[in-house]
């Protein structure tokens, strides 16, 4: 399918249309399995793109067993586990609400940063929900930077899944993300979108 | 400049090195403006990217008049006025935690969406939270798509921003944004990532 590609940008047409304009939201899929290299491969892409004070709160429990894929169903929405059940493999995208532990390792110009900004708990929390959401949107780009599909959902009991994948530490479930090649009837015809005038003003 | 490109990835590698492997955030910038024209594209591109029921809770202020910067910058942080005054074009992103409103028209397969799951202001505000994140996320993408440089920050005063830019309306700033190429010194060395065995478990 070809879509009109505006020049004002320098990013490759084929490229647009991987990540953005012709990529979906899949909700069925194929048997085609997701490999270790491939989500290793997602990973060493995305891990580059950037958050504040270079934290990195994402963590990511990569449901492949039949019985991981069991005990992450059952806290899905309705809705949502028949996906997560056809999926090839499932991504639980987590915030950990301890990152500033890695800040000084992380930040070695700046190792003040943990204690001046993140020695209370709901700092970190709010911190670590912003800038993990921010590396969710970037790891479902880079889902479709390997060719696949993405299916991320949020409907899900979020205390269950703390609980079931992260009973130590301190971490929040943010997305959990089906991944895979899009199978019959993957996607919903495409909704609209807002237009710019409607999210974009000047002052 | 060239970087080890990994060939479990269907993107290729000028687009890898474009948006993640040779991006870097810039804290200055050169005096080449940013036309509203490379704006649209970037929001042309990034708006096709997902949400969780098709949500748009980003808005985006462009502070250009020199009036503009002014209202803006006295509400950032000391250590980033300097850079916030020094780009061509500031873009404030908040989420709009009256999203839901336009959900009907964005989801037309299930405009029920919108008085079943959001009709409470504390479920609509974390919604826009986590959803206006994650279009930050794209936002940047879609900057470096347009062969840009990404400055984002969230060191500022987010009640003055929000009285600010906001005062109608229910918005919370989530980032602001310095856009335009890369001036002298622009960036630090780059900080250590986690590895993948530090970031992802298989279950």
């Amino acid at each position: 399918m070809t879509t009109a590609v505006n020049d004002a940008l320098v990013l490759d047409a084929a490229a647009q249309d991987l990540l953005f304009r012709e990529a979906r939201t899949a909700n069925t899929f194929t048997d085609e399995p997701v490999s270790d290299e491939q989500v290793q491969a997602i990973y060493d892409l995305v891990k580059y793109a950037p958050t504040a004070f270079n934290q990195q709160p994402l963590r990511v429990v990569l449901a492949r067993s039949t019985e991981g894929r069991a005990r992450l169903v059952q806290h899905m929405a309705d809705g949502n586990k028949a996906k997560t059940e056809g999926a090839p493999l499932v991504a639980i995208l987590a915030a950990d609400n301890e990152f500033h532990e890695e800040l000084p390792a992380q930040l070695p110009h700046f190792p003040q940063a943990k204690d001046l900004f993140f020695s209370e708990r709901p700092v970190r929390e709010s911190s670590a929900l912003l800038n993990g959401a921010l590396q969710v949107g970037y790891f479902i780009v880079g889902v479709r930077a390997a060719g696949l599909a993405a299916g991320p959902m949020t409907g899900f009991d979020a205390e269950g899944i703390n609980k079931e994948f992260f009973p130590e530490g301190d971490h929040s479930v943010l997305a959990v993300v089906n991944i895979g090649k899009p199978g019959e009837d993957a996607s919903f015809a495409r909704s609209p979108r807002l237009s710019y005038d409607e999210v974009v003003t000047t002052v």
